[in-house]
């Protein structure tokens, strides 16, 4: 499994901004295979992680035209700054 | 470069976890070469992301006697759940 993590400084969001996000999360789960999405904040930046069953899914993703548009707007607008960081999931485990 | 994704649900966090949490930190980056941390929460969940040189950093710090002990009391009384992920950094792009 695959994950991208995303940590963005964020610029101006608009209200233009809340709606792609809703929009590029439901792109990315109904049409390219997202696993999971979390979205969380540390202070002043956002961190969010997406899981993938492969690169492949996420190489997909990233030149899915909608979702290009989107993060030409994420550096025009919304985000002062960002890291995007592709990882494969060594090993997990977990306590409940 | 490694990662290790901490997503956990609280349990009971008394003034020990504060004090042990900042203890663990500081041991990570001074005796263990722990890289960056970052701390996030995702509505109750917390999420953490550590970065660490190699493997073999992050076997050294799990087994670390100071931090068994706190993973011990993690798994008794801090935490209700948690999922550790350990994964490695395949690329990564930054905008600025």
């Amino acid at each position: 499994m695959y994950a991208v993590i995303f940590r963005a400084k964020p610029g101006v969001q608009d209200e233009e901004y809340g709606i792609t996000v809703a929009k590029m999360r439901e792109l990315a789960f109904e049409k390219y295979g997202c696993l999971e999405f979390v979205a969380a904040t540390a202070g002043e930046e956002e961190v969010t992680i997406s899981y993938w069953e492969n690169e492949d899914a996420i190489k997909h993703w990233k030149n899915d035209s909608e979702h290009a548009l989107a993060q030409s707007l994420g550096r025009k607008t919304w985000y002062e700054s960002y890291i995007v960081q592709v990882v494969e999931i060594k090993r997990e485990y977990s306590f409940n």
